[in-house]
Parts: C-alpha cells; structure tokens; sequence
C-alpha cells in the first residue's frame, strides 16, 4: 500500500488546528500536537498521528478535558504530586517534566507524580525534555488492561511504558523507550495481515496458551508480557510507581483509549529528572556515553545481524529520513484525517 | 543429591567467624553474612552461602580490601556519590543505601551512587532496608560481561541486576528483584544436569545461533538477553546508570568476581528511596498495596499454573520453610565450606 508522504511541519500544524478546534489553548495544541507527530518522526507510528482521531473523539465526548490542567497536589524542593484534572495527558505531561527539570537544577534528583491523566503518547517525547537540559530523564506511565498476571488468565496490567533517556556527547542521546509486553500489538496485526506465524512468546491465545497464530492473539487472545514473568513484575512496578502512589487509580480501574470516551482515563505517570554534572562533570559523562556507544557499536556481529544498535538509534535515522522526506500516512489514515479535517472544518494536509 | 539443612543463625554465625579470620570488623561480617545468608533463606542460592569461596579467595588474593569503606566524593542534601575502596559490596551497599534512607527522610528522594565497589549479592537486601522504613527502595548494580548487545557476539554487558522493593499493609513487601537476562545461569546447570532441553529464547552457542541445549550455552555460548533486544537495552542502561555516570568501570571494563581475584572488580551501583507519604498517606499506599495484591492474586488462572504469585511472594514462602527448617547445603558446597573452616580456623557449621 502506497503512502502519502507528509511534510512534518504541515502535519504538526494540521493536527494543532484540529486540536485548537477542540477546544485546547493554542499553546496546548501545539505542545500536542508536537508530541504526538514526534512519535511518527521516530518511527513510532503506533503513538503518533494515528491517535488523533480518538482524541477528537474523547474530546468531544468529555471523557478529555481540553482545559484540563494539572494542579498540584503536593509538592516539596525535590518533588511533586498534581492532578492532571482529566486533560491531554501530552500538557499535563510536558509541564510535570518541566517541573521535575526544574527541581533538579536545584536538588539534583526530582521526581514529579501525575494522577488523573490522560494517555500521553510516546514516554520518550519527556524523556528528552530532560536530556535538552544534560539531565539523565525518567517517565513511565500505567495504562488500561491489556496483559494477565503471570499465571493468570485475566487481562488486569497495562502494556507500561518506561522512558530512560540520557545524553551523550557527539553521538545521540541514548533512549531506552519500552512496554513491558513482549511486542508491540502491532507487529502481531502485521504478522496477521501477512500471514505469517508468530513466536511462541508473544501472545496467547483465548484458552492463554501461547500460541504462534497471530490471529489466536487478537481474537480474544492477549500479548504474553516481555520474557514472561519478568516483564509482568516490571509491569505491576510500573503500576505501583504511577498509579497506586500517586492515588490514582490502577490495574483494571484504568479506562482504556478507546473505551468509554465519555470518562476520563485516571492515568498516573511519574517523571523524574537526575542532573549528571553533580555526580561527574557532563563533558566526562558525555565522552563516556560515546566511548561505552562506540564500543557496543563496535560487536562482532551475531550470525544474521547487520549492526549492532544502540537504544534509540533506529528511531534517529528513521527522523533524519522523515524530516527530509516527510511523514508516511497510509490509505486508511489518509482517509480519516481527511474526514476529521472535514468534521472539524480545518484544511487538509493532503491538500 | 540429599542436603544438610542448617539453621539459619548458626550458618549466619559461621560466616561471619569466617569473614572476620579473612580480616574483616566484626560488624561488616555480620553484615555480610547476613546479606549473603539472606538470599539462602530467599531461595535464591545462586546468591547466597555459595559466594563465600570466591569472597575470601578475593580478601586473600588481595582483590577485595577487608578494610574498605565508603568514602564520599560528592555530596548535597538528596544525593551522594560514594568510591567504595575496593571493598565488599554488602558493606559498602548497605551504607549507601542506609545514606540515601537518611536523606530521602528530608528531602522525599535521594539517590546514591557509588564506584569501585565489589559483587554485592542480591539486590532486594538493599531494597528492603528502605521498606523497613516506610519507603520505596531502588537497587542496581552493573556487573562483569557476560551477554552481547543485541546482534553482536561478544560479551560486553552484565546480567545487570535491578531491585524495586515496595512496602505493603498486611501483606507482605513486594519485591521486584530480576537481572537483565532471559534467565539464571544456574537454570541452564541444572538443565544440562537432568539432560533437558531449554526455550531457544534462554541462550546462543559458541556460533550464537539460539539454541535449545543448555550444554552448548555453557560451552562457549551465552545467556540471552531478557526478551531479545528489550534486556539489552535494559542491562545497557543500568551500566550507564552505575559504571558510566558514577564515573565507574563499565561493560568491558569490569572484572569478574571468579577473574583476577587479586584485582579489585571496579563494580558501581546506585540506589534510591523515595518516601512514600509524602504522595498519599503511608496507611493509604499499604491499603492500596494489599488491594492490588489481591486482585491480581484472585486472577482466574491459565492452563496449567496453580496460583498468581506477586514479585518475591515465592521467595517469602521460602523464607518461613527456611527459618523453620534451616537453609538447605548440598554435598559439594558442604566440603568446600568445610575446607574453608579448616583453612581459615573457624568451626564447621556441620558439627
């Protein structure tokens, strides 16, 4: 399937329109909008544009409150507790990091808990905010039901996500940005459409045995989490550290994306920002981090493999291609932006 | 293999003599032997008693200073970085820790971080010393490579530990305590021992090509990282969390507990604590810990596994078998620490 290919700036400011017709302040569009076409510059796709549309649609059923800004809870020098008042989880977002950066200029090590969000996208959008300023950044956030316990057969932990982001010196910043399940349920959509077979790890049927059919999977079936129950415990530590700390709610009383659009989430995040350069100076760490790249880099390779990656390098030089070459956007998505774009009468990017 | 059980206290004891004839203040023996006795009575062997050998192999090659202590390098109201002399990691890990514990007390969050420390066994020891306390505890070590990046065949990374250790109400304290590959070594022994097959996600052989016998992982293979490319970018992190922003050793760099015994390891750690009732109330959070326990506890069960555990409710229903029982020593492990009385002076545990 042939893609539309998109340049970035129009696409960020298609969606900023569409967000401001939803009622978000200018600046909050554009902060979404931003993150969320941040995520296609990185290859993530999955978190990226192709959110839009349910966005629209929470905002416009109210379970998204478009002025819905955090407030805060609790705070002290090296920490805080808001309230994200069931806003844009990328706003409420974006400003808790701010504030644990803050934090930490001063106390070298804060972290800033949000209750009452909403999704926030892609958790390396903050992750980086935190290496723009040479602090090493944390995010992680719980999510609505979509794995079981290991042993059970009940889908009660999200698919959490954890951002590790840290700065390095000629070479990129190192971005470890993962879910604790297996896979991403795409690749098993993929493996579906192309009718291949799956690993044995990553999903499970509706009887929850693993299976390597990926249509098992997506009929009644659910991701298996990253290398078995391992990845459920970094999952329910995901969800201890957002939701059950920060008073918000956890585990299965997380409402999905695409459920109930009139009720806001309750997603909990937590943010938290170290400063390198008071435990060695940032140019030493920055020459560490390249000398400790170089090395992994430089691996014999494994029988098949082509390179050795290090945690975000993919993703930079899928954004090195699309910002010269824009956005992809299939048939499917084409279709809904454009449609979207009509409902809310807002240009096209498709021109 | 039948095993002599040994009672808790006076393998703890026995210990201890030992550590003191290699050297070691009184009280830096209790404490190591306590932390090492403590991973038996977990039911995590592989981290316990067994260790002793190559300990006071190290203190008499020279490679672990008996008197090594924690000195500070940096220091502000929430956070430190600690050299650790060369000492025993136990020792030098439960003062860190101990520190972080006294600043989060003031400020919320605190981290320390320490470098030219040594092996410092299981990581929940230093995680449970901020659950006594009312808080959450963070553990992290790196570690001599023994796995490749992801698409590289050499050993470059550690089995890099990670420990989250979370207070609950009547419940008891869940602990998250896993290292960054698919799965123990020890696991791959006892494999190979009774002649069974492994999951081709566990290890590669010498070619690194997955492989489902556990003879070719031990024979010039390697252990696999947890989940494929995940556990690398996972391991890889906390080495940059530790040796690199320590200004520690990392990947290659770092020396084996079992290699040059009479070269100190250059092994660097970080710890955190955070407070918990500066969030929600202490009383809420237990409430809200035993509440999520529960759910995920009565999880309806897949095919095949008798209950839903939480992180470390197995290694607490060990710990009452063991406190009861005593800690189980198999034959070989008996003779070596009985040599090692012999040697060292000190009366054997076995009678």
């Amino acid at each position: 399937m042939s893609a539309a290919l998109i340049p970035v700036e129009s696409l960020t400011e298609f969606c900023a329109r569409c967000f401001e017709r939803l009622g978000l302040a200018p600046e909050d569009a554009r902060l979404t909008s931003e993150a969320l076409v941040a995520s296609n510059l990185r290859g993530v796709d999955s978190h990226g544009i192709i959110r839009l549309k349910v966005y629209a649609d929470r905002l416009r059923a109210g379970g998204t409150r478009p002025h819905g800004q955090p407030s805060v809870v609790s705070e002290g020098p090296a920490f805080a507790l808001l309230d994200g008042g069931g806003g844009i989880g990328q706003v409420i977002s974006a400003k808790a990091m701010r504030l644990a950066i803050e934090k930490a200029r001063a106390t070298i090590v804060a972290v800033v808990g949000v209750r009452n969000s909403s999704h926030f996208g892609a958790a390396a959008f903050y992750g980086l905010m935190a290496v723009e300023e040479g602090m090493i950044g944390l995010a992680a956030s719980n999510a609505s039901p979509t794995m079981s316990p290991w042993g059970g057969s009940q889908k009660m932990l999200g698919n959490n996500p954890l951002c590790v982001a840290v700065p390095a010196g000629r070479e990129r910043p190192v971005v470890l940005d993962m879910a604790t399940g297996a896979v991403a349920l795409g690749k098993i959509l993929v493996a579906m459409t192309e009718g291949r077979r799956i690993p044995a790890t990553w999903g499970f049927d509706k009887e929850w045995l693993p299976t390597e059919d990926p249509k098992a999977v997506i009929e009644g079936g659910a991701i298996q989490p990253l290398g078995g129950y391992k990845g459920y415990c970094l999952s329910m530590i995901l969800d201890v550290l957002t939701g059950v700390l920060m008073g918000g709610e956890f585990a299965t009383s997380i409402r999905g994306l695409y459920q109930s659009l009139d009720e806001t989430q309750g997603v909990s995040h937590i943010f938290g920002a170290l400063r390198v350069e008071s435990f060695i100076p940032l140019e030493e760490f920055k020459q560490r981090m390249d000398a400790m790249i170089a090395l992994l880099r430089g691996c014999a390779r494994a029988p098949g493999a082509e390179r050795v990656y290090v945690p975000g390098e993919i993703e930079d030089e899928i954004e090195i291609e699309r910002r010269r070459d824009g956005i992809p956007i299939n048939a499917t998505l084409k279709a809904e932006l454009q449609a979207l774009a009509r409902e809310l009468g807002v240009a096209s990017p498709f021109g």
